[in-house]
């Protein structure tokens, strides 16, 4: 008998009903930009995040006393919100002990999704304290891709494989499942060049389009990392 | 203004909604076994082919003059069932002219989920002359990976790699599609070696412990090619 835990890698929010247990910890990935999003505020000290689905909830806590309010559909900000969904709007800016309400195509989704789970958000700013965290908790873990609108995308899964493959380094997880044998095969293939390999993706195809390529850079490779990890506590996330 | 046709790639059955454009041709795979059986049976003679749902469907069937039923769940034959879900079932048996009722735990739901588009089958067998079709007719294309129970699977994708590849060498189609990008260099990966590739995917080690590698190997490479793309009229499956 193997002591060994398991992960799971699910492709997109609305697929998780089929890989939801009740036990696992679910790790919410969405990181062209949601949770890159939520590390770098968490970082900049913001102090609670509320992730809500809709526009209108989040426009709710618009005049509410150390609220911000941020909203992004189809990777573009909304007229009527404090901030977008880029991380450089947090950096420098007013947010120390506010608390950020935050609405995304994608990354809201797959959070309220997985509520029901212990729920942790990460990011390549905190990939390593996020992996420390699941190996010294070491519980069964899925790997939740936001996706984009429901269908798959490449940046998340990628992202998936470079988390399982610190999780699988440590021996003390294993796994059978052919989207986490994929998503560490499509790693593998970046070769270490996460940019030029996404560059070929519809997602990074249409964020530069509209002029996020340095977002894109950011997030793929963030020049500072965290070591918070973001916690879903009731309909908040914050620090663990 | 291109004139080229969109492919998609879709990893499981249960997520076709989110491609679902009512115009599109849609190719249901399900490599590992069921297109691969209905390619078999359409060549050894079967006339007609019913896929249903359910066992109970299946069974209403096998007193009806000139049918057989088969059924598989969990990649194992059913008891009270004429034949199970392995092509060496069709090869060299009594079954020309037949109408096949035809049950599986993956395929039989895509082809459902699918009916309202245009609807043909492909496997190794007739992936050739699926491809030349399809490029003959210019439409748009869906290709609907069966999945495993509705999780993404290697071996439809892997195929959906192929086939895409064929008809993007036509110079006739495009994609932006990350899923089809993806399936692609899931096949590049496997470098021409299927079977060894699959040998690390869940479902190639559930066939193993079956004693299924002789159909695996069968379905990756088949020893014979055929012509026959069969076409859903209806609820049943004809020659096109």
């Amino acid at each position: 008998m193997s002591d060994k835990k398991n992960i799971q890698v699910c492709f997109t929010a609305d697929q998780f009903s089929k890989y939801s247990d009740g036990k696992s910890t679910v790790v919410v990935v969405d990181v062209l930009r949601a949770t890159s999003v939520i590390s770098t505020a968490f970082m900049e000290g913001v102090k609670v995040i509320i992730p809500v689905q809709t526009l209108e909830e989040a426009l709710e806590y618009k005049e509410k006393e150390g609220c911000i309010v941020a909203a992004e559909r189809n990777a573009k900000p909304i007229e009527g919100f404090d901030y977008g969904n880029s991380p450089f709007h947090y950096i420098n800016a007013d947010v120390v002990g506010k608390t950020l309400v935050l609405t995304t195509t994608n990354g809201t989704k797959a959070i309220y999704n997985a509520k029901e789970h212990k729920v942790i958000t990460a990011s390549y700013i905190n990939i390593e304290a996020v992996a420390n965290h699941l190996i010294d908790e070491h519980h069964d873990v899925i790997i939740l891709c936001s996706g984009w609108k429901g269908v798959f995308n490449l940046e998340d899964p990628i992202f998936a494989g470079s988390l399982a493959t610190l999780l699988l380094s440590s021996g003390k997880y294993d796994s059978n499942c052919d989207s986490l044998f994929a998503s560490r095969q499509l790693l593998n293939n970046a070769n270490g060049d996460l940019f030029k390999y996404l560059s070929d993706s519809s997602h990074r195809r249409r964020l530069k389009s509209l002029n996020m390529e340095d977002d894109t850079r950011f997030c793929l490779a963030p020049p500072v990392k965290s070591t918070i990890i973001p916690i879903l506590n009731g309909d908040k996330l914050v620090v663990l």
